[in-house]
């Protein structure tokens, strides 16, 4: 690629888009445009790396499934089978956009943001007998999402594209073979490929409510990445932090004499750590209460002041429930007696059933809501104020500090970016469409499945902000745009430094070595060079006339300080390279 | 490829598309599966196929532009600043599919049919000086159009795939310059490559009313197509009807003695033959007066029955109007006084210039609208009812019959369809976002523009329409899901012979020559060899106990009628593709 056929060109000045490493890089070493917030366009470089992740990704998954091409539109009442058409709440759909006399077609289509409403129907069309399975499809294309915001580049925009691959079985345990032996493989292997494979790890994370087993996260350790990843140290165990079991770092005063139970006005007092402040206690004293409707009973759930209830976990501990959610404030006054703030779990009816967070054992005069409007206790005590809890549970949110409970060892805890996520789906998508197969025995069973996505702009995104140093992009060889970016002076200063270059361009392309040629007339060798840091193809040559003078061109790896001079005659050759 | 792989099937029924040959052979065929009216998903076969006709669409694109892909989505201010939000009726625009409280991001976006209103200011933010320019991006995408019917399969659809590619000069001249020895050639040299070289023209057709240069098509022969090219023979010049300049086909009565002009009540009379079959005269006798409103003036326009008044020829003859439509029913009635249905050239008020095509030249006793409600004028004559007009023009639809003009050749008419499309567009796009650029001489001028279309899942469908019989479909070679389809037996009927199949298999895999194996466990050779004929892969392979025997393999082109055997030694060699 000669850059003078470009029309685009790098910046200098750091974009409207600082506050995302990725976007502001990749806008200004001219990969990426932003056409508005969350929607990019690729230009050239970029279209060129995307690719580049896309053809190997293309290799892997052909090992393990056939490619299609769905439409990425859809017919509203597949949404409303499957239920989702209002619980996901990032669907866009289609309408005319001439409100006018013009418009001729009124229906209205689903802008797929995922894909088991298309796929599902379409293998049920083709699928009927044992005979048929196992099968698994993919496709990579762009993909639609009305996310509220939009601020992380192209990690997370509203439209972007994306590898999803489904697969199809006779039985769960066909689904998890094929789930743990070939689509996780297969996603190692392409991370691996694109050079994040010692960065990525493989997490165990929320399968949904649908499925009792986790669903697996590929997660690269990165400094800006949205999630905390917690690590049994030792271990080739990772959790994500929504489902990371936890034990709280221990915190006891059990030796404390109980003191007087109290009711302390404070009101308004906003947090945990301000209330604390207010009461003069250790914020481990305090106690967060939280009122749930769990399908049509009151649950409280009250866990240690520093921690967070985690609703999945809570899920988990109550067993079978189809819908959880806070109460609601009414729902909250009339078993507290209280405005929302001030529940605890002193005198609640009967009816309400109190779990305790493991946190908040082996802890005397502790504090809780009061469940009286503006009312704190404290000094609150398990035996005397309150029965001694008959079980205590892991229902918070993990965070740094704390233990694996099996182990013991304190987790090692890292921000990461998600690259990949496979789930297993169950029957869940197939008993919405009633597809089921014909067995050996003669009756008909459901199909069990599993999707598997990586999403390539997303991709492209994380190698940015992994790949990086202050000068610019420092790619890995095969995604780069180009393996070699040659630097010649300008034709109109010296034209036969100028031919040398261009000779050295011709032959390594013809070599299937890829290259940017910097060809332009207009620039100094030392923006040309500023350039090449900046779009961070692996290697850089420069062929000037001080080079040429001892007959050599100077390489220099992206990464590496120094440069070396070598032989023009081996350069053409490719001999650097080795 | 091996099809037991795939999931999906072939199917001996003709599908609900059976009105699209397109359509139902590829849907039988196992290429495509219609998602609903318009819309439709890629199958393995299918993808594969999309695949080779882009990869050689990009390889020529290439050649004369960088790649880049823009977004799906555009804000809707870039189609106002054009002001095509409104005249573009085909246009989808989208908004949250949840209408309930969880939408957090409520903005409409236009879903792009095409990207001149994406490409523009994005070049623009680029490019501000000559040194800048020329330059040219391409992209293939996805694209959305709300046809208000979609019945043509993969030819017209709400949702398709298309290659655009757009360029940018200082000058008419430098963009005449790339429209003709750029845009065009590699138009030519994709269609000869994808096999479509011999049946299909470059045809002049209509420029949009911004552009003096008539926009070209490529047409391929076919006799489904929607379109009907206007050849001038023994030469390369090909219109397309809507612009064909036409002299009819001679028909006079010039001899005849003026007979006596009447007003005959005819009374609901739908059509010009039926007119003619009432009054007992040639259709060829009657008149077709059309009122037409052009900005502030009303105009008559009159052509013989048998033709249709063609809007974009009377707007050239009219010049410089910027709007042209039929007048409305209220016009019509104060203009002739009678109702929609009646109008003719008689009587009309003297500021309503009539238009006179040159069909009704040479003509005695013809017949008009009488401008009375349901009357007719017969025998109607120039220089007694009528002035003799002082021109003649052309303002007809050509039909088969017609000469060209300037040859005096009648035309040889055929009927075609559409595969590609290249356009001058002048100035009209860089002045709706103020795109300009810095000449050598420091003033500021317009950039001019160049767009250039190919629809490749359209160029799939005019595929199938073209490459076909009645066994299925023919593939060109660099078309097809593969070069080789082997048909070998069953592993459990004849494991010898299916390990020969396989080790053929391999090896033209390993030789790079793209296999299909039918490796199907519960398939006849029969059915498989009927499969084979509907895929259409170019070249057959039976490998069977029968054809081992003698040590050989049976090959088959797709479009021979006669097998030959050849050593299974040169067939694994890939010796029979010679």
């Amino acid at each position: 690629m000669r850059l003078s056929t470009l029309f685009t060109k790098t910046s200098k000045e750091s974009t409207s888009d600082a506050a995302s490493t990725n976007a502001d890089l990749l806008t200004r070493a001219g990969f990426i445009h932003k056409t508005m917030a969350g929607v990019y366009s690729y230009l050239p470089l970029g279209c060129k790396v995307l690719k580049n992740i896309e053809d190997i990704l293309r290799e892997e998954m052909d090992k393990i499934g056939s490619e299609v091409f769905l439409s990425a539109l859809s017919p509203k009442e597949n949404w409303e089978k499957t239920g989702r058409l209002d619980s996901v709440d990032v669907l866009l759909k289609t309408t005319p956009a001439n409100d006018g006399s013009k418009k001729k077609n009124d229906a209205e289509y689903v802008l797929n943001s995922t894909h088991e409403e298309l796929i599902t129907p379409l293998v049920q069309h083709f699928v009927s007998s044992y005979k048929d399975l196992p099968c698994a499809a993919y496709q990579i294309q762009t993909k639609f999402r009305n996310e509220a915001r939009a601020k992380s580049g192209i990690l997370r925009g509203r439209e972007f594209r994306m590898k999803d691959l489904y697969s199809f079985h006779t039985s769960e345990a066909d689904m998890m073979d094929y789930f743990l032996h070939k689509a996780i493989p297969a996603y190692s292997a392409f991370f691996e490929r694109i050079g994040l494979g010692d960065k990525t790890e493989i997490v165990l994370a929320s399968g949904g409510d649908f499925s009792k087993e986790p669903s697996r996260e590929f997660q690269t350790r990165c400094e800006t990445g949205e999630d905390h990843v917690f690590h049994v140290p030792g271990t080739d165990v990772f959790f994500n932090r929504e489902i990371a079991p936890s034990k709280a770092k221990p915190w006891t005063n059990a030796d404390e004499p109980m003191k007087e139970r109290d009711d302390v006005l404070g009101k308004g007092i906003i947090g945990v750590d301000a209330l604390a402040d207010f009461l003069k206690i250790e914020v481990e004293r305090t106690t967060k209460t939280l009122i749930f409707q769990a399908d049509n009973r009151v649950v409280a759930v009250a866990v240690r002041g520093d921690y967070d209830v985690n609703e999945e976990k809570v899920r988990k501990v109550l067993g079978g429930v189809s819908s959880l959610a806070l109460a609601s404030a009414e729902t909250v006054r009339k078993v507290t007696g209280a405005a929302v703030g001030y529940a605890g779990p002193l005198g609640l009816p009967k009816d309400v059933e109190v779990l305790w967070d493991e946190s908040c054992a082996g802890r005397r005069n502790f504090e809780c809501g009061a469940n009286k409007t503006d009312y704190h206790s404290v000094n609150v005590n398990f035996g005397r104020d309150l029965p001694e809890p008959a079980a205590f549970h892991d229902l918070k949110t993990a965070k740094e500090g704390d233990l694996h409970p099996e182990s013991g060892k304190p987790y090692d805890v890292f921000r990461a970016c998600e690259v990949g996520n496979v789930f297993t789906l169950f029957t869940k998508f197939s008993s919405a469409f009633g597809f089921t197969f014909k067995d050996k025995d003669g009756t008909d069973k459901p199909v069990y499945m599993g999707c598997y996505g990586i999403g390539t702009t997303r991709t492209m995104g994380v190698l940015a902000e992994v790949f990086h140093d202050e000068k610019g992009l420092t790619w890995p060889e095969h995604i780069a745009p180009a393996r070699c970016h040659i630097v010649a002076v300008a034709k109109t200063a010296d034209e036969e430094a100028f031919t040398k270059a261009e000779e050295l361009y011709d032959a390594l392309q013809a070599k299937g070595i890829e290259c940017l040629f910097d060809d332009r007339l207009n620039d100094s060798v030392g923006s040309k060079l500023a350039d090449a840091d900046l779009i961070g193809c692996p290697w850089r040559i420069i062929v000037s006339p001080k080079t040429l003078k001892d007959g050599n061109a100077e390489v220099k790896r992206r990464t590496d300080a120094e440069a070396k001079m070598v032989a023009f005659g081996e350069c053409v050759k490719g001999e650097f390279l080795r």
